[in-house]
């Protein structure tokens, strides 16, 4: 704990006094450029990774980057996810998982969280994962590209459940919300997203956005 | 979305580079320094107000800053406590509020989320919160400080809730955990964290841990 | 009930006696085409308007034809759909609204449902489509035309929801299934589907189906 | 699906085109004769086992024709009930299981739908109807007569769990709703109807309906 | 709180003293006569009222004397219930209202319960009581009355509820259990019990108890 | 049966004859000097235990007298407890466990409520107690001792539930609510309460109860 009180010291006397009008100016308010899920792990940095300063980033994040269809009425990302979109109106939304992800792992070895309960029942809302994983996937049997595969799949999964939000269905009906899918790999620095035309993740740089209007133009019978 | 591919691009030829090896042995497994429980709010960012690296803290977001207690098994926020605790074996867990939470201007103000029925249901969890306010601060009716005590308060509350979680209770009756509740003034660089001894938040580097352990050396009657 | 049970005897001595043989293979189990859901309102009929026959088609229903996402795990719909494609191996699923829908009556005039607390609560899982009607039907208020675009939204509202049970998004994912929005419009006859390349219903004769594989050929990193 | 498609071209040409009249009476509102719950299972087909047309029959339906008891709120089951009741002031209320259930067979083989959690999970507002197999069924260990069995003990055990919802439970308590009990062996053509004076099943034309009101003419004390 | 403890201190010396043997021979186990289910209200006392000594009756009490219908699965009240039917074998469960009962009071009277959103939620188990009152009881306007109709009617939808449980389902099929349902009128000191027989409750020693199995010689098919 | 019915009129030539006064004036309201919380087993008698006339303890009873932590919405205990604290203002909660208690032998042993699902359902609101009971007594594995353990830490984690429930968190906040941890050992008439200060459980009329303000005195930053 010592170490966070000093870095907080530190963060006072360097990135704050430089960065002081900043900091006033988001005491009126936040405009974040989008909604960032991500997992909970401690080798993930939004911030850093994208270098992006306070105000930019509006962050969710959990154990697996796990977003539960709407519904479950109580949760915390349902909540998070209506803020964002509604609230603060951003315009794209990522889901961020990652490489060495130890609740993908857990997703697939279930004898692994058998003495935590919680985690258990939360993956339940990756079971369309799992059940891709299991179905789709045979051929696959080497454990990390079989775990590489499962946190590009669930990052999917999550994409579609992140669509029954009726404020993210609402916005992306009239075709004002972006939702993007990608995968940081933090050993070799990669980011990379999927491409909804080619169906393939590609490095970040080189892909076009899943915007999917639903309904935007929907005529009436 | 371009300035965070770009940013991407920045970080990759700028920190990654100069840190490889940080990711390198960052790929055998984390062992972060402690669980960080903030808010999603775009204006803080746990990793640079605490000066750490990729790997140091264990970081869970959500709007307010909330931790159900345990028992809504469903919920990602005990799947992440669970982790952290039992998995990673973190020995410290801070819930860290900040000044112009807007989840917390909520909870004053619930006419404010009635069209949003996801944040008004993820509320209920800081009920004690709301409960506190309006029965024991009559007193104070100015918007300005009132948030300020509600961000306070609902810091306290939340330490309550995740109490209740098992994997805290059990680390806690035998002292191997420490659970501390800061807010963030993110305005004037400023942490105050709360200390129970002395029953009220004073700066961060005043203080002392909360860890009252609960029946650590429980006598068999 | 008298009707009924008079029913039940002229079926006995006509349908039934000219169809022995099928009701003595379908003994032996069945193999449907579709699972097809559609309302509980009793105006539908879904083998007589496909002209099926026993066997043919696995139907579920409700008020509202509505598919809950997947996650409140004790529902009906998740296991019925589960039941139908694990086991049942079917490779359509309809969703099927019709004209003059008394649920979508209730969704779009909340107060209609003030003393139908099991009603109310139901149409949580149409808080999409309530969403999309108040932000982007605005231009829409005559009642009628209203109801028939509340009632096509909600068909696509539903079949997002679907894409969520695991046992569908697996099979989505391998290009094994596929799922159609259809729109009954009884007082004419006749049937409108949604076609997603052209974003409009046409009916069911000109249209091509859904098929949306999500991640069927999806590389690895 | 084509075979559907054409269907429906046959049902435009035939039955639609002789009943015009009906289906334009029908779009001025709907009065069913009474409320049917009965299984998804494909080889049932309620209207043309009563011969009914459209707009007789209100229809559910789901795997195991389950009503679970009112409280899980969000359930389609307990919004198409009250609906049925209250708004449609259906009198009469059959739930109607069926010979070859897969439903009730997964049931008693807990281990065929280990894989799936969504029956599994369903299966639970069952466990009553389980409960009566294992204590007071040991004597029946056949398969067919002990399937038979659970098909007409859970018919039994879901019209206790119908009378729990509050629409039905006024109704019933001022003698204005009844409720039947029925069981359709397909194979031969036969429905049963349970005869609550004589305690068994009996062919549905000798049967007298199950009426029971439970507190019509409660005296005050 | 040292009225409580000077009252252990007299029980020490007086009760326990002369009953030495009895609390020695329960320490081998509990037989109890039955399971009494009432209200949390301080003015009754079930053992005093019953004049029954410890061992004789397993008590659940909450406010309202209120059983919710099986599958809100992780409450107390089915839980109490199976261990007293399944482990414990009663073979007699009373539910045992009261006269200026508080809870049934708030059913009657919604906008007092505003404040309170636990006891508004839990009186959701009870919306047929409400619903009854509703829709049956207009004729009943004075106060005082209509609490009392209440309480009975209560009784009345809470054995329903009961007869959900899986536990007491299997053995009121084999007719080896009986429910009864009471109120206890405590300013007169009278109790009375609902006679099913004639639908009305009586002075409790001039009834029948209600013992209706269900299905004890369902024959087959 | 016949036994109670002689009880009640045994009670109503005796106690409640010389009490009548009481009884009238019970009539006009209630106001309890405490709420207590214990085990539904018959081998507890409260009012005996602490010599208690009607009328002065509110008490709530379940197996194995758990406090599910506020959240689980629907439940009886947050009810009662809301009702006791915010409607009857009681000032004293009394959470009292006993000895030889079947639920918390449950705990200890899950294979013995293997066949009691919604007792196993239902201690997971004690999962607190059995991570404790795994993690921080291995040295304890006799039986009987190991029992006793478990009573007096399940005593401790339902007043860490108990604490998240607002009515109580706000009314600990200013100091007017003290809650109490008692185990009654039944053989003996013994009964120990939880002393903070000391962090042992001593017999009763030794111990200073637990009032632990959180934040009565809660300066502003
Ligand atoms: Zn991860
Ligand atoms: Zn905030
Ligand atoms: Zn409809
Ligand atoms: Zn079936
Ligand atoms: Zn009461
Ligand atoms: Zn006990």
């Amino acid at each position: 704990m010592q170490k966070l009180v000093d870095g907080i010291h530190e963060f006072q006397d360097s990135y704050f006094t430089s960065h002081k009008l900043l900091f006033e100016r988001l005491a009126q308010g936040q405009q974040p450029l989008a909604l960032f899920i991500t997992c909970s792990d401690s080798r993930i940095d939004p911030s850093l990774l994208t270098q992006t300063q306070p105000g930019e980033l509006f962050i969710m994040r959990n154990a697996g980057n796990i977003v539960p269809p709407y519904g479950a009425v109580l949760g915390g990302e349902a909540a998070t996810i209506e803020f964002a979109v509604s609230v603060l109106k951003v315009q794209d939304i990522i889901v961020c998982g990652h490489s060495h992800c130890g609740a993908m792992n857990g997703l697939l070895h279930p004898e692994a969280v058998d003495e935590l309960p919680a985690v258990r029942a939360w993956l339940t809302h990756a079971e369309a994962t799992s059940r891709i994983m299991k179905e789709n996937y045979k051929h696959i049997t080497e454990a990390a590209p079989r775990l590489t595969a499962t946190v590009e799949e669930n990052v999917l999964v999550q994409l579609e459940n992140l669509r029954t939000h009726p404020s993210v269905a609402a916005k992306l009906a009239r075709g004002e919300l972006k939702l993007h899918g990608w995968v940081y790999k933090f050993e070799t620095g990669q980011v990379f997203a999927y491409d909804a035309e080619k169906g393939q993740y590609l490095p970040v740089e080189e892909t076009v956005a899943r915007s999917s209007s639903v309904s935007a133009e929907l005529p009436s019978i």
